[in-house]
């Protein structure tokens, strides 16, 4: 029987999560099934089993380990002692190299929370919700100090974040500019248009 | 038999489109039957058939309707005298609106048009194509005419694009801003982001 092989260090868990995540991305998470999966690591699906109970718990692990990133980040960056506008262009920055870098875990954290069971679903949402009010607490801390202009928190928030997820039509595309050029324009946009 | 019923002047047909794109939002086209459609009219599926010969004639009537509305409120801007950041301002304002007003047809346009059959598809996107085409040759002249920063134009359009669909999880929340901050507030960061 094949054997389940991966980057070296990487255990069978992650090798498979690491197969899953084009899989869920190409295929979607719902119309994707555990016998897929194993044709995609290339094992009997029998074999899947030995270290992965089901799909849900792939989902899990994809979206708590996307969520982890995102708030360790924020963490160092909100204890740093930067300018309220320069940790905002860390923050943008670290999420547009999310999107280049860990692009099919960040399309199914974004996609396919809603597949997530209980507890995880509303714990997942509880983070995201904390997460966006801290962006949105840091711009209001930049409005207080006066380095932002005055722009409805909330607002600045939705644009920046919905700016970034658009980097998924970037990805589609035949990619006619850089990743750099892409994610210098984009700071050049989002953070300077606070100002 | 019940009959279809919908707004003064609407013919069956508009109304039938009218609560397919209602039901499309909710379910998603895929999962949506004309016996689902039926149900939501209000009707027998036969008399349904009197009207509409399949989904893909209601989904090809949403996605047409809606770039009908987006290319002919841009060739009105294009015409006009204004100064290109106004002319700027003036599409992402009835992007906005649109988003508000007619939220659900542009919701389908938006996440359903991979379902169009051809020829409709390919000439869907080719329409997209120039439409997005058309945003960033405004944002290069802007810039040639110095009304806009040196920016990369298919950066500016994404993040404009992105953004404004984003207001999609306004819709989605328990709307702690009114359409109009929302409006505002995004008018601000993504003209006076432009400049």
């Amino acid at each position: 029987m094949a054997k389940i092989r991966g980057k070296k260090n990487s255990t069978k868990k992650e090798v498979i999560i690491e197969k899953a995540s084009k899989l869920f991305k190409e295929k979607g998470f719902g119309a994707s099934s555990m016998r897929d999966l194993a044709v995609h690591v290339g094992v009997e699906a029998a074999s899947l089993y030995n270290h992965i109970q089901s799909k849900s718990e792939i989902l899990q692990a994809i979206c708590f380990k996307v969520a982890n990133e995102f708030i360790s980040h924020l963490d160092a960056v909100e204890a740093s002692k930067e300018p309220v506008l320069k940790k905002i262009e860390m923050i943008i920055r670290f999420h547009i190299r999310m999107m280049m870098e860990q692009y099919e875990y960040v399309y199914i954290s974004d996609h396919e929370w809603r597949h997530l069971p209980e507890p995880y679903l509303s714990n997942f949402l509880n983070q995201r919700r904390s997460y966006r009010k801290s962006l949105a607490d840091l711009i209001e801390d930049g409005i207080s100090k006066g380095e932002i202009k005055k722009i409805e928190p909330y607002v600045a928030v939705l644009i920046i974040l919905s700016a970034i997820s658009g980097i998924e039509s970037w990805q589609r595309s035949r990619k006619q500019i850089s990743a750099e050029v892409l994610e210098e324009n984009m700071v050049k946009y989002l953070v300077e248009g606070l100002k």
